[in-house]
């Protein structure tokens, strides 16, 4: 039952060489890089016990691995599952949604781990890891599965290795320039994970705009049971979400302040999503796409203020407002850019994380300008936002500034980047599919021939019905 | 591939404005409710750096985050992916089981903040909040979660946020009667959650009582893929059972415990429902609907007990005879409620939720009446059952007491509160579907046109097979 | 639409007396024996205020719970969803992957806590459980979830269960022997869960035969969907693989470790994998067999090193290389052993388990005798190896040695407890199916009359094909 017409197609999209090649080179890479510089950190190494012994620890609990493992699990689970099942929706390309976002966090945490680590813990020329590098690494990962988001079903694995590599050192760098000389908080990443990684994403997928993309219409859908695994991802990301604007928070009482902000954020932004959902549609039904994406966008965007003093209230306020707004961009936004900008916006990145993030870093900008000693307290108000050393005498208007400045420099990395990777995933080498055959997972998948297929088949106008 | 007979039907489905009227309008009132009353507790809050001075607390690992989270983040699953997913068994029901669970519980979690921080955490006009409300409020929505079963398929999303409206009002009260009036233990909600939430919820489906269901009998069943879909909500609850149970309990050993009877009695109720799901069918065959369903009971039964010295093995007999309860439930009580009760119970909660609660209940009163100091050690046995204060002398066998009070309390709560709640939900003015679609998707969801759907026509008999 | 050819059959499944009888007679010695023997732990008892003051603890922290739960729910995950949906790929034997796995885990870790505790746990005649315990049972039943990997869909509940009696027994016997008297370090089980569990299994399917199995040839393969649940199972695996193998190292660093070195080998694994499946395949396309089981191979093979010195980079290298192994093995191996040797692997444990084991056994003797005092310093080298008491002058080439005796024993112990039970299992009183009936759930389970298996029989060329 091999579908023929592949045969015939104008690209070649023949993996069999140029994959593994870029696979073995990078891991291959990867290997001697974290030979030459990566090696334990202090609470991950042998002479812990020393090292306890000089700071005075009491007990194996301070070891931050108990302060934050479990987040770390939580984190995994989104990147991997939640993510991965979150673009299984189409009905023909769960194989490579989850699949390739598999492929590309995979190599991508390991090259997280070296450029972030040059950044933030290098010491006598080694990155000295733990497992805050990992949930770094998860995060910035994170950033190059939202930017898939926009080009699924459309873009070969080696087009995803190599935006890859590429956007997880402009997120390096990106987050030096943020946190390190704009000294701006951002725990849950509205600034470089969100708003990064979704303009970055629109941005490539506008360079690679495809004219003739409704040749695959039919299969830019989804099915019943299509929409049911993805409804596993979006509840991994929604329900785990605390977890992960909270998991490089301060100890104590700002992760905790984190993960209730969130959690409130994000269950308002339920409720507002199914009004939009229903209201926006002339029946009054229910749209599944919007309840697997715009429920998230609350914890989006939070996730710069979630360790600040936002509140509860705070929270639902922003939560309600994000899935309104994320609801309104599927309606009518996401048409207006595919129609109007040519940006070809698959899972709707634009409405779950490029608006949200937006939302999320502005919030954030206000509420640390909003901030008072009376509020946080005397040593908590320069513990929130490390108002110590050079940045002792910075005040919360001029930190709302710098917080606001992080926004425009995230945008700007992210059109220039993304502009930059589009050029070079648009050389007519990486392999990817002629417009007919996206969404497809048959292209680079051994797809089993099942029962449902021929099911498929006897709608597929150019062969014949019968079985 | 409209279906015409929607538009022709008796009943009025049309949700456009009544569902984001509702939504808007409770979230709305949520926003105003926290501004008014919801803050964050001292654990929470960014003078937690001062209270830790004057509690001279030495590690921020005391902070109560760390003692609760992990378990936090597994009742969460629970909630979310357990319930929802569990309900996903029907062949045409999935996208309502699992995004109306969202949709309740997200809202659900809200208002129980409100009603469970009023009285439990007001303080100086404030209600403070902190991880332990976040666990409380997923539990108090578990209940919903179990009601919601009974009438699975058969209301519309505005009478389920009716209903949850009301009912995590009355859990609140009837938690606060049991646990602070009466004194009683019941940390993983036997009688709280599982006979309350049951036996409303059969209440209320008792009042909504469908005369001609049997119009949708073809859809109520599974097909094979959306009984896997279910299995995982089994696994989840199953998995994460015993954190449910030790989520809320005191730090240290009974937290500990409460996990290891959980998990024993779990281990054990799987081995009796396989038995009696092949020994009560004729063929000797496995019946999924147990499997999903019964192997869960061992759960339930050990809510109130397991924090108490019930040890290892008192927790396998309460788990088998919950196994076998609840899966002779399943083939004999379930036909009787429905042919003679009146009472239709779409996913069984009488055998999962209700009869396994009044076991757990019981199992609780009796494990209280027989604890002596002996077991429990003096300081031990004071901790175990709060004998302080103006409880100091209570005696285990008055304890025991309580506990079966508490169990009557539940029920008469779920009776009266399910009647009413019931009777509200039956005002013509909600939006439910008539008899002859329920059990279906199309009536509140847009509904992918997709291949198995046709197929899915083929055994349609008022329509012509031909795609 | 019963299918008749079921009551023509040769071999007897029925299994209404049988297995309500074997699963009943078993929990029922489990209760006996859990009431003689089975205590809490003192963490788990409610005398551990007074421990406390004894042991000089000022926290409950110190409580091993909070040290271990977070790692046991993720390994609970592993041995329920992670195995048991990474066994759904069949087109027809979902519930019989899912459900089996099920009952085979949850009458195991029941005999495990017993086995287990006598060996390591007896105490004045009561075995004393705690959170490790739990783990310590997950983990030994791990082995026959592996083991039930390679006669997938040709057994009966029957035979599982009794095959998880033997193995887990057996298991005990040579963990007890490795650990206790070889005095070997294996924290992941490299050696003891995956080597032995996989020999193991790999002997029972030999013995166990079946020349005729191409009967059910069409039923071996997967669909779609059947494709993603098992991506499920494989990506709980994989993201908790780290908490696998740190689960029950050494309070702090050990823990730390362990849980780095296995996600940095993961990650290589994943590339390694992907390289492999595509250039091994002459169209070049990706194999979902491989990125479902190849993946993980990364995980397996750090098991026994995870918790020493292995540094990332080392990770990174077993990763790779265990990932070219496993897929090697799937393309090559797998039709091999089943051609000439006759060993019939429905799932290629062979490649993902066995072999890596092997892998993980030899690079944790490597790594275990290249141990200095520089790399570990003084303190830590003697706490990573437990070199105190009677072992306090092992040296780490010696400590080499005993760790590659420990392979040995392991393949030993798998090879003759397999022979055996593989010739109590071929007993004809288990209930087994016939050749042509393998994989295909309708033989044990009430399988709903849905579309699909319509769909299905349109194919099935003994019957007509109208619905």
């Amino acid at each position: 039952m091999e579908r023929p017409r592949h045969q015939g197609m104008a690209k070649n999209t023949y993996m069999r060489w140029r994959l593994p090649l870029v696979c073995l080179l990078w891991e291959g890479a990867m290997i001697v890089l974290f030979g030459v510089f990566v090696r334990f950190g202090p609470e991950a190494d042998a002479h812990w016990e020393e090292e306890k012994r000089e700071l005075n620890l009491t007990s194996d609990m301070e070891n931050d691995f108990y302060f934050r493992y479990p987040s770390f699990q939580d984190v995994h689970v989104m990147i991997f599952v939640g993510f991965g099942f979150l673009m299984t929706f189409l009905k023909r390309y769960g194989f490579g949604a989850v699949g390739f976002n598999f492929l590309l966090a995979a190599f991508g945490i390991q090259w997280a781990l070296l450029m972030q680590g040059w950044f933030h813990s290098f010491k006598n020329g080694k990155i000295l890891i733990g497992v805050e590098n990992l949930i770094n690494a998860d995060f910035c990962v994170g950033s190059v599965c939202i930017a898939f988001g926009a080009i699924l079903g459309k873009t070969s694995p080696i087009q995803l290795l190599v935006m890859t590599l590429f956007q997880v050192t402009l997120f390096a760098v990106n987050e030096y320039i943020l946190l390190n000389l704009l000294h701006v908080k951002d725990a849950g990443g509205s600034m470089t994970i969100h708003t990064f990684g979704a303009y970055f994403g629109l941005t490539v997928t506008r360079i690679l705009y495809r004219p003739n993309l409704e040749q695959s219409k039919d299969k830019q859908g989804s099915v019943y049971h299509s929409d049911l695994f993805a409804m596993i991802g979006t509840l991994y990301l929604w329900m785990y979400w605390p977890s992960f604007n909270s998991a490089i928070s301060e100890h104590g009482d700002a992760q905790h302040r984190s993960a209730i902000n969130t959690y409130c954020s994000l269950a308002a932004c339920v409720l507002t999503t199914m009004a939009f959902s229903s209201m926006l549609q002339k029946k009054g039904k229910l749209d599944m796409v919007h309840i697997q994406n715009a429920t998230l966008a609350g914890g989006v965007a939070v996730g710069t203020s979630a360790e600040m003093m936002l509140t509860p209230y705070g929270s639902l306020i922003v939560g309600s407002i994000s899935g309104i707004v994320s609801t309104v961009g599927y309606v009518y936004f996401t048409p207006f850019l595919e129609s109007r900008l040519h940006i070809q916006d698959t899972c709707g990145i634009h409405n779950l994380h490029a608006m949200p993030g937006l939302i999320g870093g502005i919030v954030g900008a206000i509420t640390a300008a909003a901030a008072t000693e009376d509020v946080y307290g005397k040593e908590g108000f320069i513990k929130a936002f490390d108002f110590t050393g050079e940045y002792q005498t910075r005040t919360p208007s001029v930190q709302g500034g710098f917080q606001a400045a992080g926004i425009v420099v995230s945008l700007l990395m992210a059109f220039v980047g993304g502009a930059i990777v589009g050029g070079i995933l648009k050389l007519p080498i990486w392999g990817d599919a002629a417009a007919e055959n996206c969404f497809e997972d048959e292209v680079y998948w051994e797809v089993p021939e099942d029962e449902e297929s021929d099911v498929y088949h006897m709608h597929n106008p150019d062969k014949p019905a019968s079985p």
